[in-house]
């Protein structure tokens, strides 16, 4: 009886996974506003060219580089667990595993992504690297590989979040960042609104205005902009989760997958573990891939599938993928990581073929199945990971249900050690589900009914 | 170049490591407060009787149950890790180690002992257990520990932490246990003390005194108490740290340890990894095996070596330790862990026989390398193990002005996660260094004047 599978650092993959390669119809391409492709030149000012690559690349798979991997391997490869607890308590036939993204030392799966881009920035004489962050999840990332790598770090936290979350905003500080609660006086785009209103909370797109323009105007031009989700190259150095999951299944004697969770805001922790798994299902497996989405912000399993702006406040291209608007505001619900209108293009366009099944859970259920993980497997998650320990409950009563032996396998992208509030909250009863109207989101999608659309599946 | 040395399941310790067998001296006995020898019917009211054995027992090797080692093989084995960024940022020969006791779900090496002590309550029957904590750190592993055993579980802690850190309470309260501010009007003892002062802060004698008096006064006699340091089981329960981290270093290459570091509180930590060590130096090794104690709290490097009580308000027995004498109140740092006015019969009759060396660091420098471990190798470690991290560097410092290619390996006991206050006030320059005066030592030592006095050594 194995608890759980550990590889050695030989085991560390030395490719990313690639899903431009497979997919049967590939995504269409980002556009400019007015409905030209973007072309590389376009985003050199704000990306290193490595990445610039990796985003439009279609090779199968990418080489990492010997450094990168010497810094993932201070805490890679990650476990892989036998929820053998969880699978006495649920009384299931199920044989549950989970991948233990939380061990990284920012707590999730986002150093995956941060430690290979400010590793491209450094090598192509980047000094410093600026982004945005709103609960600080991605801030920190940033900050720690910043610091591994030896590259200057500017996080614009929202401001609300800067004040009410200090403990992720000291985590920058430790690993040497400077953390500035956004709207700041530091840019052109700060100053606007804090003329219009000094008492701003803040949002992520004033956030995303202000870390682009700090890096676009650097007059030394030494200064870029890095992402946390979303993008290709984000969803690509993410693919390590997946890749030693199937050694490892492999090593746990598992020869077949049947269900494969991942919760999906901007869906990186989703693909990260997915889309080697969606590979294979594009080469006939027979496997159930699930991104799980709150109910309050059903990006895939409501919104339609358009062009849309990546971001609040139109700094981004139009990225092609399943939207709710960029105006949208969703519901003040614990996962802020999952509070995203959008979805990562390569996801996207997974969802639209078919190859992966979303669903969108309410936040009571998943908060029940969290303190049902925690008392079990003993490990407390953040609330965006009980999206897909909800699933994974979901998925194992149903196998007891129907007397089925599957496989099921989970990303655990994070721990909730300093998400805390939420857990106290939905054990004081103070939380509520929320279904979003549709009226809401057709009114969202109002604003961007001019936008280009994109070619309908089949007319190539 | 292996930065971390992982080891299976399969090479899980299959029994603890008793110091007692080996002590060259043994150490006096526990006795009343009139001087008599404990007995282990003494103990029965609040401790079950397999952990009233292993607190006297003289057998080398102890069987871990099989049920305890699959409980710890959810985290455990823990990695070791080569500190090569922190070697390079120091420019030393020396190679230096730690043990990440940080990974376990509760963020430090507490749980190692709160399963056991869970596991074996519940096997005699018992329903429940009550403890007592200060700043969350054993609350928070019982807590889990009882979770996972099936044990309702109850924890005083003491008021101002309870209204100041409320990260640590939620973490017990989402594993299911009661988290009581302390004092409480659940008991007299707790009753007695509102009675004079509604407002106190509660100290961690006063929980102390009502974890106890829950447990002995429980009708159904099914209630028990547990202890997160100081008790000889607990130190046996812990060298699975030590046992792992010696096959690691040979799985390494090592053939030889010159330095062992812990911080050194009640001691748990630090016996942890060094006992098997200790094990190794009686038999005539050369190691130097250094406990690190703070500087405003230096109990083995500046108090004498008495029988004193293990707790402030004397519900213990009295102990043969170091001691500042049970009613210091140690200054207000950070490491709220190493607050401790004793030390572990077993940690201090090792120092009492030179088989361990104590340092006490300051408060700024302990900070001051925990920031340099954070950005070079990018854990942000516990207050508490920042002091065995500026040791370490001390030590790593001291072999590169020697030109000698030590091994050095140090315990990483716990993760600062829900710690980062005391960074935050450290980068802001709002924390300083503290000396105790030996006037005031010897003004608490007063107090304890008329307890019985340990033999010296040397008089059998």
């Amino acid at each position: 009886m194995t608890t759980k599978i550990v590889l050695h650092e030989s085991d560390l993959p030395r490719q990313w996974y690639n899903l431009n390669a497979d997919l049967p119809v590939p995504m269409p391409p980002p556009l400019t506003p007015d409905g030209k492709p973007i072309t590389p030149e376009m985003l050199r000012p704000i990306f290193p060219n490595a990445l610039i690559e990796q985003e439009v690349s279609t090779k199968r798979w990418i080489d990492i580089p010997e450094e990168v991997i010497q810094i993932l391997a201070k805490w890679r490869p990650t476990p892989l667990h036998r929820a053998y607890s969880l699978e006495k308590y649920l009384k299931t036939p199920a044989r549950i595993y989970y991948k233990n993204e939380s061990l990284s030392p920012a707590g999730s799966h986002k150093p995956n992504t941060a430690v290979a881009q400010a590793w491209y920035n450094k090598r192509e004489g980047v000094k410093k690297l600026t982004t945005e962050t709103g609960a600080g999840q991605w801030g920190s990332a940033l900050a720690f590989a910043c610091a591994q790598v030896g590259l200057e770090c500017q996080v614009f936290m929202v401001r609300i979040s800067y004040d009410q979350k200090p403990y992720r905003k000291m985590m920058m500080q430790t690993w040497g960042a400077e953390c500035i609660p956004s709207p700041s006086d530091r840019t052109q785009a700060g100053r606007d609104v804090l003329a219009k209103d000094p008492n701003t909370p803040g949002s992520l797109g004033i956030a995303i205005s202000e870390a682009v323009e700090m890096a676009v105007t650097d007059p030394t031009h030494s200064t870029k902009y890095a992402l946390g989700s979303v993008l290709n190259h984000v969803m690509l150095h993410q693919t390590v989760i997946g890749l030693e999951t199937k050694k490892q299944l492999a090593l746990a004697g598992e020869k077949k997958v049947d269900v494969v969770i991942g919760c999906a805001g901007g869906g990186s922790n989703f693909a990260g573990l997915a889309f080697p798994f969606v590979a294979d299902k594009i080469n006939g497996a027979q496997i159930d891939i699930i991104p799980v989405e709150p109910a309050s912000c059903p990006t895939l399993t409501k919104g339609p599938y358009l062009y849309d702006l990546g971001d609040f406040s139109g700094m981004t291209p139009l990225l092609p993928m399943y939207t709710l608007g960029h105006t949208f505001v969703p519901a003040p619900i614990h996962a802020g990581g999952l509070r995203y209108h959008g979805m990562a293009p390569l996801v996207s366009q997974a969802a639209r073929l078919g190859l992966i099944r979303p669903v969108a859970i309410q936040q009571l259920e998943c908060f029940r199945a969290a303190l049902t993980f925690a008392r079990t497997e003993g490990i407390i998650v953040a609330p965006e990971t009980s999206h897909a320990v909800a699933s994974a409950i979901r998925e194992a009563e149903k196998a007891r249900e129907e007397g089925k032996e599957k496989v099921i396998v989970f990303n655990l992208s994070g721990h909730g050690l300093v998400d805390l509030k939420g857990y106290d909250m939905f054990m004081k009863g103070e939380l509520s589900d929320f279904e979003l109207p549709m009226a809401e989101i057709e009114k969202n999608l109002e604003a961007i009914k001019n936008f280009p659309k994109p070619e309908p599946l089949g007319t190539k």
